[in-house]
């Protein structure tokens, strides 16, 4: 499996508009879940084929439709045909490995954007595909697998408390990337704590795995930089779109998205520029411990090679060395050897060697 | 205590306007001051309840109520309600969490910047948010924690001199930035003079603790450069703003703020190129220092190790070396190996290695 | 042949307009294939002369001429007066080393774009120019060698089914380009996997040939950098040139290759960034091991050179040396042996070096 | 003295407007020139009160009033109210570490640029800050200290040809920045200088101390370019300012000397390339002398460890030891080394190590 | 001659226009070429007062009169006088450290752009400045020295085919500059060879002289940078200057002239990418084979170290010594050594060291 690079998104050369899914099959069978509600009433449920869709469509009621599970492309290209969707926009929707975006047509507008999950045992983000269609008065948000991550904003309609029900589809869109971009949050707080870990550890104790962590972190940091760098064009086309399907009451909300999203970005940028300083300073703090016990050692051995070398002399096997007769040479012998070490020791000391 | 991670603005998923305090409750009981002023007369007092200050908001004279801890968050909704204030806003003011931002609603204007705080002990800056919510009469300033930072301009408005009591609140809340302002530069200053006693400790003496002292001041700059950037962008905003609640007189003020803050962005920016430059200039001092001991030390053993062989020679046990019987052996080994001494110095000295 | 740089145009100094081949002669003689069709009929052939090209020009028909070879310049010259193309066009036709771009004339657009190919042997990336020239009912496509890239649209063209018979010659010139650019996306895929495997490599086996493979990769990277950036300007043109020549349905369609090109773009951007970071990791790691290397080997050496001396000492050949006429001197030899090198592995382990 | 940072501009709190010196007190006492001009005549002295400006500002001929030393803030204060300068730029012109900037007000314009020295015995670049206020008929001139700088353009008004007489005040502001900005291309020669100078000592000497040399220009580089970058917008502003005080003649001059600006920048900007670049060379280069004495010296020593083992070996002392007795023993001994030391010097010759 | 910095172009504080000759004198008498043309006839001569000027200006047919050396300051002078050029201009063209730019005046054009030569035995890019004086019916080309690189254009004229003499000055205009620009493709053509040439060195033969040819390729490349950026906007600047001094016709040909210049500067960015990448790999390979030479050597002596040790023990002069006696004690510690040998091997081999 692909780590670096999404796959390529059809098969080369094909019709654009040929819809053909990349990604995993991650769900079984695709779960069509509708809520259809307004100010004072609301209906959920979950239905099994496309046309029991058809009258929800033209009530007055707002409608939510959630798809879990993109690779049934003949459903998809019916919800195509009822909604009047353009086919480069599904062909977008299957292909998982888009790049955030919106785009407005005619009767509805089309954003994609990049749900993040941090994978705890590998230590990896990992993103999942969200496309949302947005049409006058209803909502489709399509996703890859089932996931937990849209329970608030269905408990927020349920409860039917705030601004939620009485609003349009649009504020119903912003709620959900309102809830994409919240999450982004919870990863970048783990992805701090296993910076400021590693910072940590850097000083108490550089390991041989520290450069593997921050390597990981950093490829972590440039993934989630290019999930998250287009969103922010993308919600402030959102903001200044001229479009009636987006009500001016959303575009605060809208406002609001927007700054946190460039607040996500201003992490992002800090956690390269940390994570860079923490590499540096490992690589610096590895060099000075190594060079450190290079040096010690080294003395040691420079210490002692001039005093074998004393040693050795009297070791010849010389018929005649006067020394050896001497009844002193032994104790002068080791005096030489005693002057040379504290020779060489004052010399460290005042090189500050030592 | 997360250090490199704001604290998620609230649990992710939950309805936007939603109060959660996310930060530290830094003081127990909200403190609320009023200082109600015009041209020539000035009340000021503490309040208790939040019912004390409805008869000053319609009321023709200025007001400036200063409310130190955000942490009651019903007192934030009462406020909220008296004064008109969109959810959004109060969500915004109580997480702070909070990226410097400015926005703009039909009758108050939003601030949120960032007051920093340099801390001696741990060498660390530190930020607290201060928001400031500026209507047509009233100026409304949310701080986390009480401090002193306020204190000049409570001064200035209490002596009454010069521009500020005649001018209306666009002018008070122009000061309460400058103010916020000017305590960056005595942090710049800090960390400058801190970046010099580096500059000097690298220059006569490269220790073991200079790498962490430049790794620190880094991530100090990283976040100051996150903290007041916005800032930038936040003044120029208000500048240009087609509002009438600033007035075009205070506007020439913004600008001299909009100076200060780009000055301080330059000299954030030259402080990075100053720590890269240091950083490099240590990591070469410690490189040349080692070099030097290593080659010193090597050259004194490359000496002795074919003296020493020699020596071991002569220290041969067979029956029949010739040398050992020659009256003048000893000696002559001795010239041998002076030779070879004077040799490889003589090699050393010509290749420039000593 | 040179790799790093575009062969000079043309002879420098030559008139403007100047026909000059400078590529290799990738085919002997240039073959001309022609497409014509409209909604419900398409006739398909080679021709030999350019002649028979005339009367189809003027047709209600669509026309599309495509040319493999473009080193027969009077032939190049005769299309140009066919169709009324400028001089400079022609020269740029011909010019392979041509930045890719986009220029508008009176009567038709003409386009530049690098058809990129992955040489799996030498692992490297190689470029052909591709020219389009998009008139009002024609398009002619010029490659310096005939290739199976265009299969693809040939193949449904022949088929008749969807769009791109019934649209005009813009949506042909589209679907050219857009096989091209998902031609980009297998490219980095290739790449993609190379990053990946070197990645994995560096981690479990740091060999003296990863320099190399990142090395080229980067220049890989660099050079498809520069033959992508400027489609994204040209994209971005074409989508919003006010010309007749290309339809308001097409546009749609172009703003479907812009989003692909930006993520191409963003791809390569993030293969910088990640080799970077590889190159980073190897060589941290390859210090580390040579660190580990070193540490251990100087240990061994700095234990035994103390003990050697030891027993250098006691292999003097003195007359008067007390301790070797002891009874259990030699024991008391190793004693003094075991201490030191107990002492120095002690202080070692103290010190955390082993 | 801080070398990194501008003082605090004032004390932080104090009200906008309130007059602070904050440099160093560089002259004793203020020294007031004013020369007063039309096309044929031309007056000059030195005055002693504020109050002899008086009859010389509404009077019909140019003034050109030039202050050394701005520490004397009542005389300061008195200018203001004078010719009606705004409280703000009154403490802009005494706050000396203020960035360049140019502001427009209704009766004039105020222009704070710096003046760059290079002290030649400290290798260090230092700047004072000169403020222009531009009126209809009058030019005020402030600097920190007397200097020779303005000198050329007295000459040139006494001399009174060109066009500096009968031109407006506003040529003889232009005179001045003129003047300024030549002078950085004299400091800028005097860095290039230096810089080739190291880059020369690394080719040829590569010594302890060029670490410094780099350092420390890098340094001066850093900081013209904090000095140097706003210039550039400061005198766009002003070719584009739309006000009476410039007239149209003058704006092509200040064009002239928007393209020193920019060459200055540019010339900036190579320095800092070229200086990256020396270092890169010097540390290279040091690396590599030290890799080559490195391994000259370990070869040698490799080379006589193995020799020096085998004289070991027959220097034991056993009791049967058959060499010992064979009568070529110490030839076969001596061959033994030989072979061994061959061998390893072909070896170490075969890996091109030596 | 400095290397780095462009002269002052002028003594600083100087009038403006003032001329002043600042570069070498490279040819003793200024020659002054003419040829006159209109679209069937052309004349051409030398000629050796400027007086002869005066009634071709005024003639129907073009003029251009090109110059080469500018250090004759009355003849630069007398043709500014006829020609109505502006005195900052004169100035400009006579300091020939001028940075490349355009600028427009009521009757004329002034271009300044550089002509730059390879020298080939020093292995450095020089550069000479040329001004171009577009007028409505002449232009003026002013060079420092004489040079070859303008006669294809003077044999185009000549020669009278194509667009050039039916053309105005514009055109002429541009096909100088076209030419220059083509001449900045060889200059790369050959730094690209030498760049290859490196790439293969630094692969096979990582020798000592490698870091300073990268250093100088940089430096050459940061030169060329700064010469041809500018360029870049001073054509677009031409393209779309609102003046009649350039026909519609010949904007098609500058948009060429400025792909090309595009071109240049890609292919210059890709240089200096390229030269970081060789120097990286260099700087790898260099400490790879370091490493491998002392892994080597270093694991040799620690092998022989501890085996020396055991050969020293037995070299012991101790009386009581059992092992000495036994019989087989000599074969013990060769055994006892060999042991050692393989137990370290085999741990080396184990942890891969070797």
């Amino acid at each position: 499996m692909s780590r670096f690079v999404e796959k390529s998104r059809k098969k080369a050369g094909s019709a654009p508009g040929t819809l053909v899914y990349v990604g995993e099959r991650k769900i079984d069978q695709p779960r069509i879940t509708i809520m259809d509600y307004e100010s004072d009433q609301l209906s959920e449920r979950t239905i099994k084929t496309i046309d029991e869709l058809i009258p929800l469509v033209d009530s007055p009621t707002m409608t939510w439709i959630n798809i879990d599970g993109i690779h049934d492309l003949p459903m998809i290209e019916k919800i195509g045909a009822h909604f009047g969707i353009h086919p480069l926009t599904l062909e977008d929707i299957v292909n998982t490995g888009h790049r955030p975006k919106v785009e407005s047509f005619d009767n509805y507008l089309f954003i994609v954007i990049k749900m993040l999950h941090h994978d705890e045992t590998e230590k990896r983000v990992t993103s999942e595909q969200v496309s949302l269609l947005l049409g006058p008065r209803w909502l489709i948000s399509l996703q890859e697998a089932p996931g937990d991550t849209f329970d608030p904003v269905r408990e927020r309609l349920r409860k039917g408390k705030g601004r939620i029900r009485p609003s349009g589809c649009d504020y119903l869109a912003y709620a959900l990337m309102d809830n994409v971009v919240d999450h982004y949050f919870t990863i970048l707080e783990k992805i701090g704590a296993q910076i400021e870990e590693i910072d940590d550890a850097v000083t108490e104790n550089p390991q041989i795995d520290i450069p593997h962590d921050i390597h990981n972190l950093k490829q972590a940091v440039i993934y989630l930089r290019k999930q998250v760098w287009p969103l922010r064009e993308i919600v402030n086309h959102l903001k200044k779109e001229e479009t009636d399907l987006i009500h001016d009451s959303t575009r605060l909300f809208l406002s609001d998205v927007y700054d946190h999203v460039v607040q996500v970005i201003d992490t992002i940028e800090s956690y390269r520029d940390l994570l860079g300083g923490i590499r540096d300073l490992y690589l610096t703090m590895v060099s000075n411990r190594m060079n450190e016990v290079m040096k010690v050692l080294t003395i040691i051995a420079t210490i002692f090679i001039p005093m074998t070398f004393v040693a050795g002399i009297y070791g010849m096997n010389f018929k005649y060395m006067p020394e050896l007769e001497w009844p002193w040479g032994y104790g002068l012998a080791w005096a030489v050897m005693a002057v040379i070490a504290i020779a060489l020791l004052a010399f460290f000391k005042k090189r500050k060697w030592l």
